[in-house]
């Protein structure tokens, strides 16, 4: 299971001035923190950073990558962002995201196949918001004969299936999960698949969102899910990964599974 | 989701002398407790209670349903006392339980179906625990078959994997989640089911025991689960058979669903 951090992210008003300022600390001290938490990757989201994005992208890899030692989820709309950020990044770099959109794919497909990174793949097309499970698939297997045509192996291909808030969108959560589990099966060895997790309890109160991050999480992976953007400061996200993986018997139960296993 | 009350239990020191003195009071506390934490039925275990089983449970259904107005789960394996209990209780009982030894079901599905109660069907015969899903399941057909015989209607029929503690078989945990999903499909409308949830944390850490319990439990009802005998002294527990009804789009979300909805 890949816990990828979310926090490292221009939509937070510290990250959106040190990415500007070029101000490493409270990036450093973001990556450090969420590795400590139990991230295994991290997401580093510059937004669609039309001006400078390739020199920012180069720098905040760089950089990060001497302090933590885990590979890097690369996250803009900038196409020439994530080839600058891939061409720097040490290890195998996952390209946060192409859609179904033809013309997204043409575009990062090569790129993933030429830097030999993971790839997440938007199950979005210019029509809006898939309707349902099978709607998903559709546009799934949409993304994954791009991939085969550009020689991106499967397992590369991280299939996305658009996280939406509960409140709002209640009747999409449980198509979400269904999709996951049919993802599986779109592929032997199965496909992988990812979520943006804090989205569903986006508009929640406060004191419910961990609830129902750490509950949809634990569904999600009982689904088969394989990889999630998330909070890994809260400790009840971590806290589920370990648990499934244990009952799930891919990790071995010892009492301090927590800490050691 | 059946949320059964686990806490009256003859194992429980205070409770083993309640029933010996016929104290009502500490029963009467825990049940109105278990209920007002979440419970829509209450367990009432009184082991093989083999000297006077009948006049006890016939005692016990009586004064919980004068205090608290949900349906009781009769536990044990003196099948006069079940019978004892049936006949005074009010509403909809269950019976707690059958195995599938034959002797046992033509026992049990002939008083499940003339006092129209639902019946825990543990997939266990003579031979011992089963060893992966694919024997629960041909166990759970036995059960079906006697529930057909005798004229139990399905939906009564709560079929049980037979949870074990993650210390020590672990390889089963996993079984047990495939159990519950092989289980729907084995009739339409899906059979029910049901698990003693926190068996699973046997032996486990007191401070890890919530924890495996209620991530077990929304990875359950995730593969389909209807009932669990439970702590809904634990809010957790009921934090998650909440979620997981918002989730899979069965109760509305609001934000205020842990309370109202």
């Amino acid at each position: 299971m890949l816990a990828i951090g979310e926090r490292i992210n221009v939509r937070t008003k510290l990250f959106a001035e040190a990415f500007k300022e070029r101000n490493f600390e409270p990036i450093k001290d973001m990556a450090i923190r969420q590795v400590k938490g139990g991230a295994n990757m991290l997401d580093i989201n510059i937004g669609p950073a039309r001006k400078d994005g390739p020199e920012l992208m180069a720098w905040l890899v760089e950089n990060i990558q001497k302090v933590v030692d885990v590979p890097l989820c690369l996250d803009t709309t900038n196409v020439e962002a994530i080839e600058a950020g891939l061409s720097v990044h040490k290890g195998k770099a996952m390209i946060n995201s192409t859609s179904a959109d033809p013309e997204r794919l043409s575009l990062l497909m090569p790129l993933a196949a030429k830097y030999n990174a993971m790839i997440i793949g938007l199950t979005l097309a210019s029509g809006g918001l898939p309707r349902d499970a099978n709607e998903r698939c559709a546009l799934a297997a949409e993304i994954m004969a791009a991939g085969a045509e550009h020689g991106v192996p499967m397992e590369d291909i991280y299939l996305d299936p658009i996280m939406v808030p509960i409140n709002g969108q209640q009747e999409q959560v449980k198509e979400i999960l269904e999709a996951i589990r049919m993802f599986r099966e779109m592929n032997d060895p199965p496909m992988n698949s990812v979520i943006g997790l804090s989205n569903i309890s986006n508009g929640a109160p406060e004191n419910m969102r961990s609830l129902i991050n750490h509950t949809f999480l634990t569904m999600a992976i009982t689904m088969g899910l394989t990889a999630a953007i998330v909070d890994t400061l809260d400790p009840a996200i971590i806290q589920a990964i370990k648990t499934t993986s244990v009952i799930l018997n891919q990790s071995l139960y010892c009492h301090s599974y927590l800490e050691t296993c």
